[in-house]
């Protein structure tokens, strides 16, 4: 990215913070494993000279619980990654996915367009297993006014943020959850995106057994993807264009890495 | 942060991944909990329709394992945090530092300054245990002609990031490292800094077993630290002024949070 | 038990190992969390006085994952677990199952029984999927001579465990693996078993999507269940009749423990 | 064991518990990982057909927190192991300790004989920092009249187990605790045990830097050692003679494994 374009996107010197917060009990699918805490010692515990003391922690995580951004190779299609790489062939369960995990995703930094589909159609939040397809698409962007380029980072906006403090109704693991559905994502990738993002947990409209944006985006397109994203502070201010940052840990040969983006413009 | 002075500080548009790899084995202090991860199902261990597949994982880890940023919680002294808080009063083994976590730090977008000691003195590396203090830092802004400013992060190199693949070396515990000392941290603070790291396990010079800079900085000042950054290869193209961010991630109650900062220039 | 029937239970003074190892990339069901292991530190990297060092580790496993003995809270039908216990009042992600985790099963001291039904059925390994029904089980018992008494645990081979070293395949998420229907379930019922366990990694007979034998011992019946055992030492010996002991980890309000039973006859 | 003596060690019939319970925040030493634990899902966040639903959960946790047995392995001097290992050439990350670890400890079926130090001498609970010698002990066991025969597993109780509950009291890290010094231990190794344990953090009388008696036991004589024993319960029947049984996780390479050890008598 130029830094002229960069320049340009930051209007205010506002920054907005994109990622849900970590604790015990946080929403998370059922397949990922939980987010696990403690402190390792308290204040108090051990004492070093001077009456001074730390505290220290241990948590274990899921890197697909909370706020993340996946990898390249979370997704395989008959046996293939993106780029056509044999999954057989670089995974291993000590190793993690060698040379496809979110270790190779560089930081992010990159225009990014919030496309607000749930006040586009006039709704606080969009129904479950509601799709978005290219015409609530267009229709946002079209009311937004807003344009997508090449290397743009898209996120979507379902309103669906507001649920987070109850688990269960959030992740709706029987009702599913409104997103992207494969014309959506064609779309999106017709506009050579380069990531996208929701604030739901699976990204794409559930229920979906076979993972049919995933599939496209992350094994066809090579278009990595973010869910669980906190859209709702950018959305009340109507920023819909802005520089977009995010940096996930380099695990290496990681499925995805937990990830707290920000919006700055 | 204003706008303009954001725009300022990007010049050429490059963005610098200060954070190091997360991987089984990574150096990491003894007296924190290490990285272990493993996939918690490869592709092809579950199949969903039309041949699509998931890998997954799962990782432990100490929030100061790795590339991380201290919260002010982390010390006490006294049994008081910062702000003259009691440290009995907000801790607790499952919910961790309520109130003084990482979690009440904001997405951290700033000026930084890397002050890179070891080149100024003409190192490649500082030597083990070197001090850093008032009479080190000088001479290198002067080298550089930076100025500090309130509000900056500021960054100092010790070189020690070429010893991160020999972890016993990185850690160092017996030898110590480099860092800044006490002197060094008042001169810091007397500029007024919010954020400060190195690039060693510790930040401050070690051995010193009642951590006189952690105890300065955190409790006394607010000054929050990070420690184990990359910064070989911002001082490689001698980068000393850029926008600085870093996400820490929103543990509610966490000690630390690992990060990946990035400069952008 | 009484001191007299243990007395007569021990035959030889011989102990089998009926436990499964644990390392990252073992087999385990992919709804279940992995493990992960690291050591903390090694030999050498703090040096105590005297040239005394230690080694410590941390690892991150599922309570499922291995050699494993469920709770009595594990499984819940129409929201009901054992003793018509509301689910929803019991559990909290940070807690767990209050009152019917594993911490309330008490050191397992009682005469075991094991049925070896591949044996009995003329097979090395019982194919997958194949359904064990009260014939099989009555069929495996006459020909051992051996007689279920109340209070007994009782264990069934299928020859799987040597499947072990090839994960996937010991998992078997596909094509399903060996084990009891319901009708042998009910069969193992009505002779007052306390305990039951095989050395698959589902127990019953899978695919099997509302856990059919699950939902019939645990939630009607408080029959726990051991999964993943390793019964090929006893069954090499003919070993049917013998003091069982497994000792789970008193985990508060967890749904399961690691175990290693041991078989002494 | 011949099956003779383990017969004429059970009188009763009745099994004691010597585990402590897991759970988030319980007394561990602060050089280890603590326990960190969430459910994975609760009851009603995944229904299967038949209103079935199953609750999961994972765990963190370093192996020496909680009641544990020390693998071989745990301690060097000078660089080796017990049987003269260097542990250099055995130890790593991710894999552990290779051929000394807790995975090699076979299931342990034992006599075992408690000596109630702290009864003996007519005290609750022993004092911080008690040394225990082989005056506390040759008077304990007289006064027990038992005769310890090689192969026996030697429990030392000091009462600390009272102080479970109060975290910091248990650990103890400024004032030390009761426990085994350098002299009772050689009296130990004398009479050729095979296992000992105790219901302190660290065994050994602390504060102990160098930790003299893990170094003698471990490393020179093969003795492995259970810490944070529960020895209320046989104390307070006076049992100090039974069949003792802890069943270790074979965690390959562990450093050592959580038990929960039970006493037959």
């Amino acid at each position: 990215m130029l830094a002229k374009e960069m320049k340009e996107l930051i209007v205010k010197g506002k920054v907005y913070d994109l990622g849900q917060p970590y604790f015990p009990g946080m929403p998370h699918h059922p397949n990922h494993p939980p987010f696990a805490f403690s402190l390792t010692k308290k204040h108090g515990d051990v004492m070093y000279p001077n009456q001074v003391s730390s505290a220290n922690d241990l948590f274990a995580t899921g890197t697909h619980t909370g706020t993340h951004l996946d990898s390249l190779g979370h997704i395989s299609k008959g046996g293939k990654l993106f780029g056509n790489v044999q999954a057989s062939r670089v995974q291993s369960y000590s190793g993690g996915l060698k040379g496809v995990g979110i270790d190779i995703t560089p930081p992010v930094v990159r225009r990014g367009i919030l496309l607000d589909v749930a006040r586009a159609l006039g709704k606080k939040v969009l129904p479950p297993a509601f799709p978005i397809g290219r015409k609530e698409l267009e229709r946002t962007a079209s009311k937004e006014v807003v344009f997508l380029k090449p290397g743009d980072v898209l996120l979507i906006r379902t309103g669906w943020a507001r649920y987070w403090k109850d688990a269960r109704k959030f992740v709706s693991n029987e009702r599913g959850a409104p997103g992207v559905n494969l014309e959506g994502a064609k779309w999106l990738a017709g506009h050579k995106i380069t990531f996208t993002g929701s604030d739901t947990t699976a990204y794409e409209k559930t229920p979906a057994h076979d993972l049919p944006v995933h599939s496209f985006l992350l094994t066809q397109k090579g278009i990595q993807i973010m869910e669980m994203l906190n859209l709702e502070g950018i959305a009340k201010d109507r920023v819909y264009e802005f520089l977009f940052v995010a940096l996930p840990l380099r695990i290496i040969g990681g499925t995805a890495s937990p990830i707290r983006p920000a919006a700055i413009c």
